[in-house]
C-alpha cells in the first residue's frame, strides 16, 4: 500500500509540472491529501476532478463579468485565490469553528464541510439559503409539539402492554433513517476514536447524526443546512442541481409527490424527452436556448435569462420569494409563512399550526395578499416567457380555485373528525391525547397529507388528469370522506341503538 | 421595450439576408411576429426555430417522395408553399372559421390553433383523428349518464347537510383540472378585454376553457382534439411524440398505467437503457435500425418498416386499427367499440355501457370476432418483426387467459355488490341511487378500475410480474374481492341477529 | 419474398467478402440463418449486429489478457473460436441435450438457449450463477407449501358458491402471467405443429411455459435460468446489465420497490443526472472514472476497480456474496439462506420459513454472525471507495436498527394477528386454515411484504425519507398495526357484549 501511495505521488508530482495543471494548479495541502485519497477513495477523488472546483481558481472566477459569474462574494481571502477548490480549502477552513477539528497528517481538518464554509466563495447563496424555510426544517419540525405527535406514532416502536399498542420513544438512527433523512440531523461529536489504517493508527472524531445531508442539519460550526443536499459531493454541480433529479430525493412520496407530478406534465414530457440537448451548464440560464421547458430549478432558483440576455428572474436560494401558497404538510393550504422559522407560529387556538383546525389563517404570521401577489407575479415573470397572459392567467385561476376547493372538502372531512372527537368515538387534542394515533384519525391525516394535497400539486404544475384524479387525488379524496362519514355515522347508529331500552 | 423591438428588428432583417434564411425563408407576416414575440416570448420562439416547421418549406417537405414525406395533403395552398411554417402559417389561417379572431397589429390572428388548420398540409392525420376515440374524449365522458354520477362523486365539493354529505356540482375550473385536463374542455369567447401590454393597450378574447391540450377539446372552429396533446407547443415534434414520456402525461395512474407497465417491460428496459442511441426522426422508422424495442408509438401509432425498407405497419393515428380489446375504464374489458362516439352504445338493460353488469356485451356496437382477429393480425405484424410466432401466439393466448380471467373475477366482485344492492346494504341504480357513492361501492370501482386493468396491461405488455400482483395487480383484487365479501358477510349477520326477538 | 431472400444473400454474400466481414468472420451456418431471417425478424437480426457477439470471435475475446477479459472458460470448442457467435452457434449447440430441437432447413435448431448453452464460453459466469438465489426461483416458490396458499389467494379464480367465495387454482397461463414471469416457468414440449410459412410448410415444436425469461426458468435441456432476464435478446449486453433499468423488470413493486428507492436516493439522484457521460463497457469498471456513482450492478455484481486498475470487488454472479441479510419477502428479515435452495429450510414448527412466525431464525439453515460479517465487509469494499469508514459504519449502524426496529413492529402485529387466530376472529395454519385469504390476514401480509421491506430497501439504499416514512413506509406500517388492533378489540368489545345476559 505504502509502495502505491509512493508512486501515486510521483505521478502526480510529474503531472504538476505538466501545462494542465498549471491552467488548474493545485494547492501543495490539497496534494498531500491526493497523494492517499486517489488510492482510499477514488470515487471522491475522480468526482472532484470531473467538477469545477478543480478546473477553475477563484480569482479566474471572479474575473467573469456580470450574470455569469459563479462566485458571489465580493472579496475572496488572497490565500484561497490562487489555487483551485481542492479537498484542504474546504476540509480546513475556519478549524476553530468546527467542533470536529481533528490532527490529520499535520493539518487541522474537519469531516463536515457546512454552508459558512462555503460562504467563503458564495456569500450571496449561503446569505439566501439561511432565510430559506429548508434551512430550518429540523427544527420546524423537531420543535413543533403537534408535529412531534404525529411524528412519534409514525416512528415509535409500538409493543403490546395489557392488550393495547403503546409506542416508545424512536431512537437518533431511526429519526436519521427516516424524517430527518431529509429534514436534517443534528451532528454532534461524542467522542474520538483510533482506527487501524493502510497507514497504520489514527485518531478520528464520532460524530453523532452522521452522515447526513438533509437540508437543514445542525452542523458543528453550529449552521444549518447542507449544500450538499443538492449539489451532491465531491462534484458540487451545479447542472446537477438544476436537473428534478436532485430534488426527486425528498418529493417523491404522496406527502409532496412534487418529482411525479413534474414529469407527468406537459414541461415534464418535454424534459424527458429533450434535454439530452439541453445546456445545463450555462449562466444565466437561457430561456428557449439551453433548455425548452423548465425543471424545478428554472421556477424556483435558477437565474433564468431571454434570448439577449436580459435577465428574467433573479437567483435566488429562498425559494419562498416566488411562492404565494404552502400547498402541503399541513391540515390546510396558506400563504407562505412570513418567517422561515415556522416554530414562532401561532394559531388563534395559540397552536403551532398555520391555520386552525377549522382553516382560519394564523394571518400575523404568513404573506398578506399584497406579498402573496408580489411573489406570484415574480413567478409568472419566468411563465410569461413562454406563455401569453390569458394562459398563465388561466392557468393561476384554476390553481387558486383548486386551493379554495380541496380546503373546502378538507374543512368538510375536519367537521366530520371533529364530530368524532366530541362524541367520544376517537381521542384528539381536545380529550388531551394524540389526535394521529387511531385509525379513524389516520384516515383524516391521508386526506390533508397525501390526497389534497397531491392535487394541489398537480394544479400548481398542470400535472396532468392522473394525479389530480386517480392517483392519490380527487378519487381518494372523496373516498377518504366517504369513509369517515359512514364509520361515524355508523357509530352513532350503534349508540342510539344501546341507548333504547 | 422599443428600443429592443427596433434592434431585433434590425437583427433579423440582417439574418433575413443571409443564407440560412434563404434556406429557410421567413414569410413577412411571421417576421412582424417575431419581432416582437422573440422578446416577449422567447421560450416559444426558439422552440419553433428548433423544429422542423422553422427549417423546411412545404414545398421542400412535398418534395420527398414515397413514404419518407411527412406532408400528407395531395395540394398545399400556393400561398403558404414557399415559406417555412412560422407563426403568421397557422394563427392567421381560417381566420372565420374561428370564434376567437381577432385584429392585433393589422393580422386577424387566433390563438387556437385546431386540427383544421393543421390539416392543410397534415391531411391524412387530421382525417384519422378524427376518427380515432381519443378525439372524442370530451362528449364521451360529459355526455354519459352513468360516466357522469362518478365524475360527480370524484370532482364535486363534499358539504355536511343535517349530517348528511351533499356533494354540490363542480365548477368550470376544477373540471378543466382534472378529467377534463386529459379529456379536453370545451372552448368558448367569452368577452374581450384590453391589456396593457408593453406595447401599449391590445384587445384579445377571453376564452373559457383556456389553456387546454387534451385530446378531445371542443375547439373554436368546432373541430375536435389538440394535436399539440402529444406533439407540444412550439416544435411540433414528431421524435417527442414516438417517446413514451408523451403518452405519460394522460397514462400514468392506475386507472390506467401504460407509462408505468412499459417502462418495467422488457422492452421499456431496452429502452431505457439505449434509446440515446437511436434515431427517433427517422421517417419510415425501422425497427432494428432506428430503434431495438418498441415504444408506444411504434405498436400503436407509428409507420414502421424493415431494414430494406418495406412497409411492416402503416402510420395510424386511429389508434383502433391495432387494437381488438379495450381494457380499462368500463366495469369489464370488451371488443373495442365499432364508433369513436361512444355515447351511441346501449347495452341490453338500455344503459350507455359496453357490457352490462354481468359483462354481457352490447355486441352491436363492439368489434366482431372476425374484426378483433383482423386488428390483432395487424398489431402482431409488429410483434413477428423482432419474435417468431410460437412466441407471439403464447404471449396473446396468455393475455386473452387474463382477460378472461380479470373478467371472470370482477363478475364474482359485482355479484356480491349486487346483493348489497338488493338487499338494501348500498343504494345504487336498482334503487334509483349513484351507484359509486358510497364506500362499499368505491371498493368495488377500485376493483375494475383500478386493479383489474392493471392486471391487464401489464399482461397485455408483457409488463411483469409486479403489475400483475403485487402493485395494483391480483393481489389487490383478491383483497378488495374478500373485503366485500366479508363486509357482506357481516351486515347479513347483523341483519339476522337483529331479526331475531 | 423468394426474391428477397435471394437478393439478401448476394448482398450478404458480397459483403462477406469485404474487409469487416473478415474481421467478425460469420460463420456458414449463421449465414444461412441470417439470409432469410433478416427479412422475417429484422429486429433480431439488427439487435444481435449491435451487439459485441457480433463483432468479436471467442479467439479473439480470449486473447484479452487480464482482468478485463470476458470469456471465463479456459477452453472454448476450437469449432467455435473463430466465427462471432452468432445465431447458429448458440441454438445448434449441443442439440441431444434440448428437448425442443428440430430439424430447420438441414440443421438441427432447438429455440431456448440456456445457461448451459452459454457456460460454452462463460463458463465462471453459469457456474456463480447456479449457485444464486434466483436460479432456484422457480421452485423455491412452486414447491413451498405455506407461500403456495398465498399464491392461490392471489392468482386463483374466485367465485361464490353458496355464499362463500371459493378460489379455483389458477391456470398455467395465469401463473407464467403472473409470479412465475420474473420467478419462471417451466418449459415442455408438448408437441409438435406444422405452419404454413412464407418459405412453405415448416415443423416446429410447440413449447408449454414459452415466451419466458424469468431468472428460474426451468429449460429444456434441465438447466435453471435464464441469462435474458438481464442481457436481453439479442444483443446480450453488459452495458445493459449494469443499469438500474434492467432491474427494474422485477423490482418494483412495493414487495421489492429496489428500483425506485435506488432512483430516489443520492446515488439515484447522480446516476440519473450524469450517466450519459459514463461508461457502461470498460472491464474492470473503473470507480470514479467510468461511473460516478453506484447502480445496482456496482454494488451487487459487477466487477470493479479502483483508479489505478486494482480490484476493489470481484464480479459475482452469486448475489449472495455481497448481502448479509434478506430484507424482504419473509415475515421478518433474517440472515441470507445459506444454500440457494431455500425449500430446504424448516423453523423450529417445522414449517418451510426461514422464521418462525415469533421471529425466532431457523438457525442452521442461515448465515452465522461471521459468515454475514465477512458479506457485509465484501459489499463495504465498495462503499469505500468513495466514503470513509465513519459513514460506512455509520450507514450500517442505521440499516441494522431499522431491520431490528421493523422486525420488532412486525412481531407486535403478529402477536395481534395470533390472538385474533386464537380467538377464532379469523382462521389460520393452528385452524387448518389459508393464513393469508381473509381481510385481517391480508392487513397483516401488507405490513410484512410491503411496508416493513420498503423501510428496509430505504434504509439499505440510503433512499431518502420518503419510501422511509410515506412512500409505503412506517407511516402505512404504523396504521396497519393501529388498524388490526382496533379490529381485534372490536370484536372482542362485541363478543363481550354477546356473552352478556
Amino acid at each position: 500500500m505504502k509502495f502505491r501511495i509512493v508512486l501515486t505521488t510521483v505521478l502526480w508530482t510529474l503531472m504538476a509540472g505538466s501545462s494542465w495543471c498549471q491552467d488548474a494548479p493545485v494547492s501543495e495541502a490539497t496534494q498531500e491529501c491526493l497523494d492517499c485519497h486517489t488510492i482510499f477513495h477514488p470515487g471522491i477523488v475522480e468526482g472532484w476532478r470531473s467538477g469545477r472546483h478543480a478546473a477553475v481558481t477563484p480569482r479566474q472566477a471572479m474575473a467573469v463579468e456580470g450574470s455569469a459569474r459563479k462566485v458571489s462574494s465580493a472579496v475572496v481571502p488572497e490565500s484561497l485565490s490562487t489555487s483551485v477548490v481542492g479537498c484542504a480549502e474546504c476540509h480546513t477552513l475556519r478549524p476553530s469553528a468546527h467542533a470536529d477539528t481533528f490532527e490529520h497528517n499535520g493539518y487541522n481538518i474537519h469531516v463536515v464541510v457546512s454552508p459558512e464554509d462555503c460562504r467563503t466563495c458564495h456569500a450571496q447563496e449561503a446569505e439566501q439559503y439561511s432565510g430559506n424555510i429548508m434551512a430550518h426544517a429540523y427544527s420546524n419540525l423537531a420543535d413543533n409539539a403537534i408535529y412531534h405527535q404525529l411524528q412519534r406514532v409514525i416512528l415509535g416502536t409500538p409493543s403490546l402492554v395489557d392488550g393495547k399498542v403503546e409506542i416508545a420513544a424512536e431512537n437518533a438512527d431511526t429519526q436519521a433513517d427516516a424524517c430527518y433523512y431529509c429534514h436534517g440531523t443534528v451532528l454532534k461529536v461524542t467522542e474520538t476514536e483510533v482506527r487501524d489504517t493502510d497507514v497504520g493508527e489514527l485518531e478520528f472524531p464520532v460524530i453523532a447524526g452522521w452522515p447526513n445531508q438533509g437540508v437543514g442539519r445542525i452542523n458543528l460550526d453550529g449552521s444549518k443546512g447542507a449544500c450538499t443536499a443538492c449539489h451532491p459531493r465531491h462534484t458540487f454541480s451545479m447542472a446537477m442541481a438544476r436537473q428534478p433529479h436532485t430534488c426527486r430525493e425528498c418529493h417523491i412520496g404522496p406527502d409532496v409527490p412534487a418529482y411525479k407530478v413534474y414529469l407527468s406534465s406537459k414541461h415534464g414530457n418535454i424534459y424527458s424527452s429533450s434535454h439530452q440537448t439541453w445546456d445545463f451548464n450555462n449562466t444565466p440560464w437561457r430561456i428557449g436556448q439551453d433548455f425548452t421547458a423548465p425543471t424545478c430549478a428554472v421556477c424556483h432558483i435558477s437565474l433564468v435569462a431571454d434570448t439577449e440576455g436580459e435577465i428574467v428572474n433573479e437567483r435566488s436560494h429562498e425559494m419562498k420569494n416566488r411562492l404565494s401558497w404552502r400547498i402541503f404538510g399541513l391540515i390546510y393550504a396558506h400563504p407562505q409563512p412570513k418567517s422561515p422559522d415556522v416554530t414562532v407560529i401561532r394559531n388563534k387556538d395559540d397552536q403551532p399550526l398555520p391555520t386552525d383546525f377549522n382553516g382560519g389563517l394564523a394571518g400575523d404570521f404568513l404573506l398578506s395578499q399584497e406579498q402573496q401577489d408580489k411573489h406570484t407575479r415574480t413567478m409568472q415573470a419566468t411563465c410569461l416567457a413562454c406563455h401569453d397572459t390569458s394562459w398563465v392567467q388561466g392557468h393561476w385561476r384554476r390553481y387558486t380555485n383548486t386551493i379554495r376547493e380541496t380546503n373546502a372538502s378538507i374543512l368538510t372531512l375536519t367537521n366530520i373528525m371533529s364530530e368524532a372527537w366530541t362524541r367520544g368515538y376517537a381521542r384528539g387534542l381536545g380529550q388531551g391525547e394524540n389526535p394521529f394515533d387511531e385509525v379513524a384519525e389516520r384516515k383524516w391525516s391521508d386526506a390533508w397529507l397525501f390526497y389534497g394535497n397531491t392535487v394541489r400539486f398537480a394544479s400548481a404544475m398542470a400535472g396532468g388528469g392522473d394525479y389530480g384524479v386517480f392517483a392519490d387525488g380527487r378519487y381518494q379524496l372523496s373516498q377518504v370522506i366517504a369513509e369517515l362519514h359512514e364509520w361515524v355515522e355508523q357509530r352513532r347508529i350503534l349508540e342510539d341503538q344501546s341507548a333504547q331500552p
